[in-house]
């Protein structure tokens, strides 16, 4: 078998919400890259991952992943790009000696997730590289569970934005959608606040910090929501 | 500890996509109730699950629930209605006989599943019943998995929509967001090729049929897909 970079969702916090198969397939692996946010700190995805399966008999690395904001279609700062390219060069080597790596990332790859950025960078470097993909339960998919709300139902059509967009643009999918997921909310939220006033929508929007991590705070009522 | 009924995403059918948790939470009730979509045919959901967690010494009862069309804020049919409130006082019964109950359901209970149709039911029969949700991976999250598409990176907006929709509607979110998934386009395939030709889309559509089930199917080049 070729050795293989395998991409894994670990889920938004609990290291039991990772699936039988993320289970499976870290175990398998020889070499773990996982992803971390600050230079001196800890990478979240390998402290869950780790829970689950022992990591002291593999090859561990922890990577820093600037966690600048990335426009769709442009090219990321340079510092992002390097950072990118030091962690594909860094698994190409792995690879090279036969290992299979595992690279935990938060949440589900298929959201808004660094492991994309990794796979376009290392197939940038060398085409033929054998990538696999793992979902993972994302933080909306958790926030649904624990607060017992569906996502969307029967007919109705869901909305994935960033908080980040113009007042226009929130607006127009406040009033088109059934249901509006707003990611990224932190910087933007006493904007947002404004803007669900406006609609009306105060009382039917959850707010929801460190989804399924230590810390969550979950808020039903927004006019509860201190001003800070 | 209230005996409680507990809601599971099975994931979209491979049983490793299975959560950790799921598997436990299942391994600890005494009874599951699973929803099949024909009066004589089997529940997918408990093919899913008993793959993974034995069900030879639990109670285990599958349950006919029609899958009708559901307008959101309308009330379903009456056949539909009836076997959601068959199915609230089976699971009733087993909990006042002091079990816990799990409802296996497909994918993610967030995501257009009858978990949460029950769930209403059961609340209107007994409000002080104690229900509990895990997520599964969504059927479009496996997808992405399974051919290495994000749904969503940097600042990009998801928009997931019922392909039963008005052409204009689709037109417009067609138009308006980076990432569209259109769920139940079966019966509405025709139209929506059309459309999708329109707004020059072929070439960035992926067409997935029974995504992570047996008989999957994946058409990267739409214009590829047969006439029926």
């Amino acid at each position: 078998m070729q050795p293989t970079l395998h991409i894994i969702g670990t889920g938004p916090g609990d290291p039991e919400l990772l699936t039988i198969k993320a289970m499976n397939v870290l175990g398998r692996c020889q070499a773990v890259v996982a992803p971390k946010g600050s230079q001196d700190g800890h990478s979240t995805a390998l402290a869950i991952v780790s829970q689950i399966v022992p990591v002291d008999e593999k090859e561990v690395y922890e990577l820093f992943f600037p966690m600048k904001k990335i426009t769709a279609g442009q090219e990321p700062c340079a510092e992002v790009r390097e950072a990118w390219i030091d962690a594909a060069k860094k698994i190409l080597v792995l690879l090279d000696e036969g290992k299979d790596v595992a690279f935990p990332t938060l949440g589900d790859p298929a959201i808004y997730s660094t492991g994309y950025y990794l796979y376009e960078t290392l197939l940038g470097l060398r085409p033929e590289v054998k990538v696999l993909f793992y979902s993972g339960i994302s933080a909306m998919s958790s926030c649904s569970a624990e607060t017992a709300i569906p996502i969307c139902l029967g007919n109705e059509m869901l909305a994935v934005i960033p908080a980040t967009f113009s007042d226009e643009r929130i607006r127009r999918t406040l009033q088109d959608f059934d249901t509006i997921v707003l990611m990224k909310v932190h910087r933007v939220l006493e904007r947002i606040l404004i803007l669900l006033k406006e609609a009306d929508l105060l009382e039917n929007t959850v707010f929801i910090e460190r989804a399924g991590m230590e810390g969550e705070r979950i808020i039903r009522d927004l006019s509860e929501l201190p001003d800070n």
